[in-house]
């Protein structure tokens, strides 16, 4: 059924509108919304791996990113996301250096926004950060990570990668795997993988797994070697160790014993099943450093491939 | 007058030419000069409002924004500016990272002048730095705020927000509030509110009060309430912690009762008065929080999204 | 020979081409590599003095900088070369900021890789970090410097700077002077210099002298006033302070008195003998203020200007 709703999405893309002015968070998108965005974004993974890599669909606008946590990934893959759509694009960070005279966000938004940008592309460690400054700006706010709350296009890109490897979602058996109580991409992931039809196994030890996702119908299990069983895909997260009280976890050693995705843990998911991660990886902590580079089984690299495609649909998209 | 000088501007800007090669400060510029800038940038401010953003006017040209001092607000600014009109920019931090091997501005600005800029946008916290550099590079140098001494875009782009909204500067009375003896931001409006026909109060504790202003026919006072009597505009600075030695103030909250902006004190100026401010703010100190927000009296907001449009015009103008 | 062999390849560009997928080092390259990448830069030349600096000829590639140590010229001089053949260019500083999630940097190279780069142009402080990168991606990787290893930009636009000013390089007498021992600029220059039939010298003190590049013909010197003998060109290396240990040297004081380029020791040298610099310079240290800003002897300024025009070549013909 998504197959055919993208189908029908690519051959009429002009009739379909988002419902949505901003893009804060999944649990905000009806699966016309997703499936319209992942149709578009399936149209420049070809541009993406041309020759000619630049359009004018965002010629005269202005992106700026507003990045108040670092991120090398997120905020190259919009940054060229951006460029590529010809947007004039400005990144901003203010992990250190702004800021510094006492500004709060909103002042700093409202300034921008006084610069008439078309599209504010914004990380925050706070949850909800996005949502206020979208209350305070006349442009289109893109969510690139607030706190723990949602990762909106890292879901997306994630669900584009499993369509385009295994055809579709509806019915997959997929695990995530880890530190889902500090987890945004887990959050995004679950709102969007429940809601295209998949079979949501959540694996964490008991104090990082979270009390209040029941009601989307997930599994839970502390027991890795249970969580895995017959998954056709493996989702591994990052462990936040910068977001995290040291008193959550024993030591990196135990958690790659118990969470760590190895070999053999690995085998207990269907034969083909493939791994994932948002990355950046702690290599030997929550993956196996050969799966995470064993182009058989591994991902990985299409997700960052897929996400700049993701990103420029979302931005040709919701800019208006 | 004002208004006459830039319709004329504006019917003949082929036969008007800047008398300067840089723009360095208020103090350099003639009033044909003055009116010629803003009225081009009067020009810009619907650009900037619309859908399509973006000019060929400096395509092919090099803008360089050499940056000492952190900002936000001005560095945004030029950029958006100069990528707007076509130019290719390049924004250098030299805040914390560069210089860091023991370059001197001027080896940094003779080797950033051998590659070519059109433009040099500067900001350094040294009084003169911009006029260093300016004999030393064949380029054009924008101040974007030196030191203690000037910030000439500011003052224009507060020059064309109270034109906007009171229709002339001529005869307006303005006061100019706080920290004074640290601003290069009240130096360059003091220059140019005065040289425009304004009446020009200047209210700062005694020991934030310069003693060199005398002959530009301002009026000094120390008493904000006496101060804001019958003005027009009440234009607020922000209080330069990191500039100020800390014995000249008592504390913030003496500063915000006697010299903060509050319902009660701008009750004393006239009814229509507006408030200004160049950002950041510091609420609760120089400013209460609610009035910089009151759509019906603070212009904040108009002078940032004007500053756009007067560094389009500045750029474009100085750049040949 | 060597003009001829310019002047050949400026009348037949379309048949020839590099002989290297990446540009990693001088050593990987061929004489008529070498002198492809010279005549394609001295077109370059005439652009970057005119009025408009902008071609198409890299409109929809993209170029990112990956820069693990600080830098101004050099990453500002590949900024603006990708910038005027249009290119999308977005530039990332790796010393602070980023991997500080403890991301390798094969991780980070993987990840841009997938976001399909034409080119990445790196500079990382271990020697050989940029082979290693080229092993792992499957754009063009350009070495704006690694470790002590080579940085070949730099000795492609020395030796353009010697073929403007003198004409030619073969049989040229060429001193180059300080810290060689951690000088990629020199290892690349020897390379380069021997390679156009120069005749170099190495001069420095014993402790700062390699004991690995006799194959390559050169003289060495640990005294300056016999090294600097009847020279064309005097190449001036920066104190590399940051890199080395402080057993090496006693005092500033004394390494300019040794080593640093005086007027006395620039009389030992050909009277129209040209100085050179990579920069940054430390003033005093390894060469006298004055000297350096000679206008008549030093063509410190024209290095930087034609290493714009030499790095548009090198984007130009290693991207494909």
């Amino acid at each position: 059924m998504v197959i055919e709703l993208i189908l029908m999405a690519t051959k009429s893309n002009k009739a379909i509108k988002i419902s949505q002015k901003h893009l804060l968070g999944i649990q905000d998108l009806s699966i016309t919304d997703v499936n319209f965005i992942l149709s578009e974004a399936k149209q420049f993974i070809n541009l993406n791996r041309s020759k000619n890599k630049k359009l004018d669909t965002l010629r005269g606008k202005t992106q700026i990113n507003l990045f108040f946590e670092p991120s090398t990934r997120t905020q190259s893959s919009f940054e060229l996301a951006g460029k590529r759509l010809g947007a004039d694009v400005m990144s901003m960070n203010i992990v250190n250096s702004a800021i510094k005279k006492g500004e709060t966000l909103i002042d700093t938004a409202m300034t921008l926004n006084a610069m008439h940008p078309d599209l504010i592309v914004i990380r925050h460690q706070d949850s909800g950060a996005c949502n206020l400054l979208s209350q305070k700006v006349n442009c289109t706010v893109i969510n690139a990570g607030d706190g723990r709350r949602e990762h909106p296009t890292q879901a997306l890109l994630d669900a584009l990668t499993i369509i385009e490897k295994k055809g579709k979602i509806q019915g997959l058996k997929i695990a995530i795997c880890g530190d889902i109580l500090h987890s945004r991409v887990a959050r995004s992931n679950i709102y969007l993988l429940t809601m295209l039809g998949a079979d949501v196994n959540i694996v964490a030890p008991t104090n990082l797994m979270p009390k209040d996702l029941e009601k989307f119908g997930i599994n839970k299990f502390s027991d890795m070697k249970k969580g895995l069983y017959d998954c056709d895909i493996v989702m591994m997260l990052r462990l936040q160790n910068e977001r995290m009280n040291s008193s959550f976890l024993a030591s990196n050693r135990e958690y790659y014993e118990y969470y760590g995705l190895t070999p053999d843990k690995l085998d207990i998911a269907k034969d083909d099943a493939l791994i994932m991660h948002p990355g950046p990886m702690n290599r030997g902590i929550e993956i196996d450093t050969n799966l995470a580079d064993d182009i058989n089984k591994s991902v990985i690299q299409e997700q960052v491939e897929l996400g700049v495609a993701v990103r420029m649909a979302c931005l040709k998209i919701f800019c208006n």
